[in-house]
């Protein structure tokens, strides 16, 4: 491995490990008896409940890349202490909490993160009153997704900083969602062909995922992201698309043993991934019948998958995916590359060395 | 009618006017084709008919009491017109949108203002695929409560005081999701108690209002409301009390005709509105196994309906409603009543007469 990314991993590792234990302390000081900094009703019992599972949800995160895209973000330009990246931190989390909450009320998913979802938490809590689940579970990811702007509103950074932080905030994730909406929409389309899924990669999950915390971690160390705006959207766009095509290329061709997982999850749920859609691009009548039969089919048998699978790679679907994932991180990184004249070379090793690294990965 | 009040209440009737073009011409802006401040995916139909119906619900938007508190309380401290009022404005009938369009999920409404709630207009779009149905409005109602924010964030006012007015949101939009939890977590208890009846007032209502509305008013106009925040509580709870009260009086005793909607509707769906509560504390056995049987039966006839009201009557409970609800109006125009030393004359004397006005309307 490059040696300035792997020092750059080192670095995120260590923000990874200190953002867990700031975000408990961050919920913690909500709640807190001695003086917590949000009010909840002084009768019932459903919010503190809520606000429990909005916790639970958050504190399981699994590895926190946007956290660490801030924190290097910040580090392009300075080598100090930046106030106001925890609050991004936390800000950018609690949007992802929020994403995830109402993510599987629409997915009707029992697990997330390797533990009952929030909805399938209040329907064990409700067995008997579905209605009630469901409401309760909207409302976590409604309270997360206020929590999630307060943090940078009510935090002490000066008022152009944090309205500046805010303003990007509130614009992500109105983007985000309209991303969720397309994202359904795709799989209504037989084709939707790939300009239609690289519009659901960017607004679903880049804008979140990478655009906004390099905006947030420039402007959190006091750089006005605009003029650069148009690099940075090119970057997160291509390193977007690259781990989109990769995540799409595991779930079919990779290992399960791997990854945790059963692979396969796209098909069975009808996802028009770039990998089901490359493919049905390229088959013949009799295979895309079979594809199209075992799309959306949840009891759709490894045998199944096993034949889609050995269909995709006779027409070269398996190496066009990963080489198409590649060319967009090497894109991503020759973006970063140009920022070498301009910030600080150890970030910008990280976001020119990361991309392609991020979809060799888990192979 | 007292003078002063008639005065305000022509203001009002201006105010609302106004604001209806003004939140139009809002949503006009969004999407301009000539540069639009919205950026909607390049691919993809759902976000442009999420917007769609996100603006149709806001404006049917009736009386608009909020924008009317607004523009009061910024007039207690200036006459002049208040650069920012009409974003603040926007911004909490988007969130009042927002929470109707959840709120219509949970109550599984079909109606709402008139109209098909959004969620019954996307089972009428979506007729065989209720999931996707719920999903997307799940995902307009996330999209109203971000365009709430964004639009104080994005608007150009200065940033302290733009930045004070969102942390007011935030703060406001959060309390109000744990109300909407209290609301359903009494529901629970056949005796929830008239404090636990309060916070759900305060929590579910009151703060978004009329708290927020009087808080908003003054920080836009330039004062900070942090010196008169106990005096604009304690206003701003005997208010939310006393309409809520009359509302629940208006539910059970209120003439149809007049309100151009059916009674009994909280009898219907199980709510334990302050009259339900106030019957339940006093009836004998028989009559509790009566109204609580008729309690949560949507196909609860009007006979059975009238001997509720006939029961209710005989136990003093119709004029009792109606004394609690004055005498927390006369209250809240008490508290109003002591700024006259300190603030405009005649945007106090709307405070003052408003809410002894407010409960005794429709009757």
């Amino acid at each position: 491995m490059n040696e300035a990314l792997s020092a750059a991993l080192q670095r995120a590792s260590r923000h990874q490990h200190r953002f867990e234990a700031r975000f408990a302390a961050y919920f913690d000081s909500l709640t807190d008896p001695a003086g917590g900094t949000f009010e909840i009703p002084p009768h019932g019992a459903f919010p503190a409940r809520a606000l429990d599972l909005v916790r639970d949800m958050s504190l399981r995160g699994g590895k926190r890349l946007r956290v660490v895209l801030l924190h290097e973000a910040a580090s392009l330009v300075t080598e100090e202490d930046v106030p106001g990246l925890d609050d991004a931190a936390i800000s950018i989390e609690l949007l992802q909490t929020h994403g995830l909450i109402h993510d599987d009320i629409i997915d009707d998913a029992p697990v997330r993160r390797g533990a009952p979802s929030t909805y399938y938490a209040y329907r064990r809590t409700f067995p008997d009153r579905p209605d009630t689940a469901l409401a309760m579970a909207l409302l976590a990811g409604d309270l997360a997704a206020f929590l999630s702007l307060r943090v940078l509103l009510t935090g002490g950074l000066p008022a152009d900083r944090a309205l500046a932080l805010a303003a990007v905030h509130a614009d992500t994730a109105a983007a985000t969602v309209t991303g969720q909406m397309i994202d359904l929409e795709r799989d209504f389309h037989p084709d939707p062909g790939t300009e239609f899924l690289h519009a659901v990669t960017e607004f679903k999950s880049t804008r979140y995922s990478v655009l906004a915390p390099l905006r947030m971690g420039l402007l959190a160390a006091g750089t006005d992201h605009a003029p650069y705006d148009a690099e940075l959207r090119r970057y997160a766009t291509a390193l977007g698309i690259a781990n989109q095509i990769h995540d799409d290329w595991l779930d079919l061709f990779g290992d399960p043993a791997a990854l945790g997982k059963p692979t396969g999850s796209d098909i069975r749920s009808g996802r028009r991934s770039y990998a089901v859609t490359a493919l049905r691009s390229v088959c013949d009548d009799a295979e895309r019948t079979l594809l199209d039969g075992a799309s959306g089919d949840p009891g759709c048998d490894e045998e199944t998958l096993d034949r889609i699978r050995s269909i995709a790679r006779a027409h070269g679907v398996d190496r066009r995916l990963r080489d198409d994932a590649h060319e967009h991180a090497r894109r991503a990184g020759a973006q970063a590359a140009t920022w070498r004249e301009r910030w600080r070379p150890e970030a910008v090793a990280f976001f020119e060395h990361m991309p392609v690294w991020s979809v060799t990965r888990d192979r």
